[in-house]
């Protein structure tokens, strides 16, 4: 239950995210539906695909597409208030990165996968969405060249697979790794931490 | 085998399409046939892998497989003919399409997915080659920001879903579909038929 | 043992290649990883998905993960000196091209593909990792428009299925096909050898 609420508040906010970029670039009606709908299923659907669940579960669930389907429609018609609210996109968004980091190891586990492939995999799903919302308008991953992004979600994703491991319970373990990546990602925000760039060639 | 013709000419119109576009970029004769093979199997391989048939029909076929790079050759070295067949090729990319929308939500149904995730695959691999061919050449994909391409599509999937459903036979299905989408496509390109953009941000 | 020696070269490679073309884009530390450990593992990862392998052995194996982000990680706080290896680098990213094609293909073979998906798969596992590289930083593929390289990793994955079908037992068919693709991708860069492009349009 725990895991199936955050998932699709983790879904609305990723595909309100895809829409407002879709809308930033101008697309019709439909672009910025299947930019929002991606962004918002993509992180599952590609983790789906590595785990070997066919067809993948945001497919075949209602809940799951219509979230995603109903928030991108919404953008699309009241992107003006939403624009107003950029901090609430963000902190949804670091929100649902940390539920998908989560969610995601949990799955991998579910699955038989190892400790490894449970951190790669779970990190995977919290960016795949956005990797894919760049790709789809033509832009370099904003993953790799801003703020901490994917070190709080593979460090979300590894604190899930350490709580288990240790003999604690999923919800637990959902509830301490999706606080750690999300409020990771949030004080990174506030503070602007980055990661150092690399040395000028000489 | 009307299943089975039908989609090798909707692989011969997609490949067309993609070496045209490997043409207009000035790509050499592997990055034309490269284009032009992914743009015509691509979309049948992402269906197979969120249906998880492994491997993917279009990599075991040579039919698919020698139809897609029989094209992208033709099409490097015949192009200037080509170019005066603009006609011709969106016609049969239309079709291809209706094909592949229609093929898709039966190839869906029949390995056990619902109603929600036929409709979805069946769309994915009508879009799925037109996107890898738009992202391999480094471009927006041409259905986020272009009159009506992804909506026939859903529409025919979902079409073919409930003829199936009423109790009409694959083939009865496949033809309603498949004339739905294509037509729905042709005629939104000639009315030159689109979606409402974004209202412009204040 | 040989291939699993031959394929952590391979990873290497990639990955260095990676992670240079991540400091010339002036990526952060964390993207520098990303395009390294992504190009290093990229093409096993689609080779694993086509064929039903879940989750992929990239993501399982340590040796392979760490291969990568080890390297990803030293080119990234030592690419001065590395760039002076610019020669270096293409000869261990032509052998990983050449492992990455046979291994593939004969992986493919003994997860009961054909002949066509094998070669096939082989060619997609060598190039592969090299395409997301591209994407990820926005870039036409390499491979789309430059010096012959697909070609040799398809025709090494055609080799080895060869020698195999002719009763060669795995590593001779890995030899031959690793020598082959690697020499003649190596001898096409020295004398810049390259295809036809199209004629131009009248």
């Amino acid at each position: 239950m725990l895991q199936q609420f955050l998932e699709l508040v983790g879904i609305a906010a990723f595909a309100a995210s895809g829409a407002l970029v879709g809308v930033s670039k101008r697309l019709d009606l439909f672009g910025v539906f299947c930019v929002g709908v991606f962004t918002g299923i993509g992180g599952g659907i590609v983790r789906d695909i590595l785990l070997g669940i066919h067809p993948p579960t945001s497919l075949t669930s209602w809940a799951n597409f219509g979230t995603a389907a109903v928030t991108s429609l919404v953008v699309f018609y009241a992107h003006s208030i939403l624009d107003r609210l950029r901090t609430a996109i963000l902190t949804l968004d670091a929100l649902g990165m940390g539920v998908f980091a989560t969610t995601g190891a949990v799955i991998a586990l579910e699955h038989d996968s190892g400790a490894l492939a449970a951190v790669l995999i779970g990190g995977t799903a919290a960016i795949g969405g956005g990797v894919m919302r760049d790709v789809l308008v033509n832009e370099m991953p904003l993953l790799l060249h801003k703020d901490l992004y994917a070190v709080p979600a593979l460090l979300g994703a590894a604190l899930v697979v350490v709580v288990i491991e240790m003999g604690g319970v999923n919800n637990l373990a959902l509830v301490i790794g999706t606080v750690f990546a999300t409020g990771l990602r949030l004080v990174a925000l506030w503070r602007n931490w980055s990661l150092p760039s690399p040395r000028p060639t000489r």
